[in-house]
């Protein structure tokens, strides 16, 4: 039960910095001691806060040979090669979502993992809030009964600059695989999706050939029906609730508050807005998520978001994106 | 000011006799004198109550020249005849939804309405629900700027007998006409509409023709996009919610509840559950109704709820039963 | 059980003709047949409302011998001696709230009603608001085990007129004698009180000799402890919610609100503040305080809140404003 | 604003731990580098973990003369007597509450800190709490306008072993003394306190000389009043809400909860009740702490909670166990 992993990460971005500081403070499993990227002066940083050896390249990480793990945390397009590289250097491999924007690419990737036998484990941080894993715990355990509707409000606080835009693939595989991904973790998996949407939040979306609101109607596997409904921008902050519909009851989940105070005036009462970012609000939930995959590696057991999981929602998207475009339900 | 219409109604069951007790405790503008139902002692039951003439035969109420308007609450097959005949003895016209399942006889109700120069409310309740009047009123105000997504909750406590179902023309113009007359209501009018659903929740409904629970996704003609979902069961009682969401913020509207205690134990906190039954939810609704009706007749203005709002939602509802038959979004 | 009762009212006031319409409207069980007022032209409005006989002489009224009951709602200098003369003409009595301001006239009110075998419920119409009787129905369940700590808050949209403060009895006789009522109702006796407050809402409130905010603590019979507090202005709104904590759980009443809608903004959620009236948020409440009054006379029960009931808020809050003059503890 | 200070800890055990652990992860103005305590494996573990320095005997700490500041996690008897001696040092003082149980050593420790000249902050947690922060703030904003009422509840989820009753000073020294502070926080000083309470929850604590449950009532140099309710035992968790009304509104603060979730069944609508530990309601309010006191040692700013602040709640918290052992309110 002492045993500890050695951890590689590949990328000191906003992300890398989280799962490193989840490392340091709140995961005794694990031990960070090796950081990598191409912007040397980031790692550098980050190598100093927590007493990392800093490279500007990941090969050093992948071939350190003293690592057990690596955590994958660089721009997506880098993501499926260094799955591959990893795994061949027998690694467990933590990779942030998508693994890919490439079906072929993430298979390449999914079958590397599994000729070298490591672990690999994709970054949808969402089934590791508290609320969410409580519906699942709910539903998983009969409270519902036979799974009927499931409803999930997904909505960003702003829209992310157009230069983004650009080279996200689209609202469907950069925001909505999120939801896609949270339908598959609690009403199992889909297999009609039907999208409608438009460009309302701003014109310079849609000249980017993107759309900022959208509706899926979705179909699952087990008969249930579901629909998503994702906005770019909530201007009373980051909006992300579920509500699980069945036979012999609901569970839903709110939104999480800075704080629960409630004015009574004259106006009316007033309550805080739910967290305005993203970070903040799922801020355990990163660190309950590395500690996962930290507990699968040291345990041998079966990572809680595998390979699959990371390619489904990618396939959910893009038949979501031809939907649209179509105009037609489209079978996955 | 003192004006005092005289009313017959035509129809003495569940909803004719709450009628009969909103006008004679709530609408000092209207005196209700004479039902008429082919259910004799019916009849004869609220006629003793509230001191009418009483007659098996709707005609009677037609021909009665004393009479300023009508209330028709017989069954559905019987109403666009019924105001016909009303609008040709000039009578004021309050009928219960749906106007007709027939377009065709839809169009000829609406004609002999305009040919008398009477007015015409259909009784669409939902719309004068305190809840769902403020959403409105929030979004007629600017309080959530451009509109862009409407989310409807609509879902039965039980469903009703197989019977009802076998003649009710299904859940979309039975059920979910509702929940069509409540989007137009709040973001005007439908241009598209795709339907998925299923038989989940009794499986002689299916055997029936019908499905029991769906969700519907809808194109309006301003842009914006909504989603509404359905069941003939929710085992917590009768679920009506909105939710309007749009460049400004959103504003939402819950159920009603028996009571607000909450009761902290050492499993939880739990509160009453909904409202179970539509008229518990919908009484004071209902009681506004009539008083509207009244009001538009005794001051000679536009229904607040017109022939024309009668018809749209059996189109869109055609529309969903097309598009859930034949798997494809259909334009309205 | 088609017993019908004759009803006589004595006075016509607000609380008159809110007692009027209930037994129209809501209790068929009670025919009320006549009004007196020494304003006429009030008695006569209501009269004609109801088809009633007209007096302006409550004299006529409890000589009527085809009356089996009389509702005294006449100013609170009268009901003590129209308590008497109703009770020796053998008339069940419902008399509205305080009983009176002289113990030795409660106690001569209640004898003589002793004397007649007459039934005498006192008009404490909170412990028939859904919220409360909820509340007192889990704890008579045994939803909370054994009481503790008992919460109340009391609070008025706004003071009365000056003029109607200099007549009331002082705050603990005219507002808290509601909260003592409560008390009771939910904990049972009360066996001393310590109050403190002051004048914070208007300084004419303490030119008048009464103060506007208080705070009681409560020790009960049966070892538990409580705590009151009132203001004569809450610009929110009517602010009445207990909470009853005990050794397996607390339940607690919030208020009612005029809808359930929330506004999400940039600004923060937004909500409604609860009625305003005390009105809005009793109506139901006066209702069914009148069904269970004539249904103890049909069935010839024991009133659910008998003179003792009307007496003890009295001795409370005469208690409790000598302790306030005093500051110090006031055994009941 | 890179100047670092460098802090030993004085007590290795609960608080010691957090407040260590809230250093190293969340204060990067504060360096943690040696800890004493008498128990020196629970020095050794928290050195061995946070690379610090270790000792059995707190005066290894207090003359090292590299240390800026020095963290008192001592038991109380020992608070006084390291604060003067700390102080003699020169060194700046967080110190756990209460500073002490007598008067005297308090009055003598905060003498010691004024003749040094070093900064002394007492660790009243509940200050931080994102709850009543924003309470305080919106107070202090004058949302409320004139204070008039304050009601607090404290309850805890379960008593403490007898053994620490028996040392505890009693429930207002131990326990109330949390909400006296919060008390000075929100609505300023105390002038005069009643008590009421009793033995409720386990009659062992009687048997200690102490009491389970206890209402406050308090008199504020303001003229405002207020009400205080405990007990050592809320079978539904930690239960810490307060209320702050006045003449333009209310601010109120509820609990916190782990998650956000809400299950609909046919019995009723079910929650998770609050947080049951009080380490995890007010984990974050103990970094913001100890962030607030190295803030004002490396800045030169006022601790937030002065000695002063320690003192006060001892003295009201004397005042009313007088009153409750004499059943009078007592004056301060």
């Amino acid at each position: 039960m002492n045993k500890q992993i050695r951890v590689g990460l590949i990328g000191a971005g906003r992300i890398g910095k989280i799962h490193a500081e989840s490392i340091a403070t709140q995961v005794a499993a694990a031990n960070l001691v090796a950081v990598a990227d191409v912007d040397l002066p980031a790692a550098e940083a980050l190598g100093k806060q927590y007493s990392l050896t800093v490279s500007h390249d990941p090969q050093t990480i992948l071939h350190d040979t003293s690592l057990d793990a690596v955590l994958i945390c660089s721009p997506t397009n880098t993501h499926s090669s260094l799955i591959v590289a990893a795994a061949q250097q027998g690694k467990h491999i933590f990779c942030e979502k998508p693994i890919d924007l490439s079906l072929n690419r993430i298979d390449a990737a999914i079958a590397a993992v599994e000729r070298a036998g490591v672990k690999l484990m994709i970054g949808f941080n969402r089934r590791f809030d508290a609320n969410f894993a409580k519906v699942k715990q709910m539903i998983a355990d009969g409270h519902i009964g036979d799974p009927h509707i499931l409803r999930i409000t997904s909505r960003d606080p702003a829209p992310p600059p157009i230069s983004y835009i650009q080279v996200s693939g689209g609202i469907f595989l950069d925001l909505t695989i999120h939801d896609f991904d949270m339908a598959r973790f609690l009403f199992g998996e889909v297999v009609e999706v039907y999208a409608v949407g438009g460009v309302m939040v701003d014109p310079a979306i849609g000249a980017a050939g993107d759309i900022d609101t959208a509706i899926m109607s979705l179909k699952f596997a087990n008969g249930a029906i579901g629909s998503i409904d994702n906005s770019r921008r909530a201007v009373y902050g980051y909006d992300q609730r579920v509500e699980a519909f069945g036979s012999a009851g609901m569970v839903n989940a709110d939104n999480n508050y800075p704080n629960s105070h409630a004015y009574y005036s004259a106006s009316g009462i007033l309550r805080e807005k739910p967290f305005h970012f993203f970070l903040e609000r799922y801020m355990p939930a990163y660190g309950s998520e590395i500690k996962a995959f930290v507990d699968c590696v040291v345990n041998d057991t079966e990572p809680p978001v595998t390979g699959a999981d990371g390619r489904a929602p990618v396939v959910i998207a893009m038949a979501a994106r031809q939907s649209y475009r179509e105009n037609r339900p489209v079978k996955i």
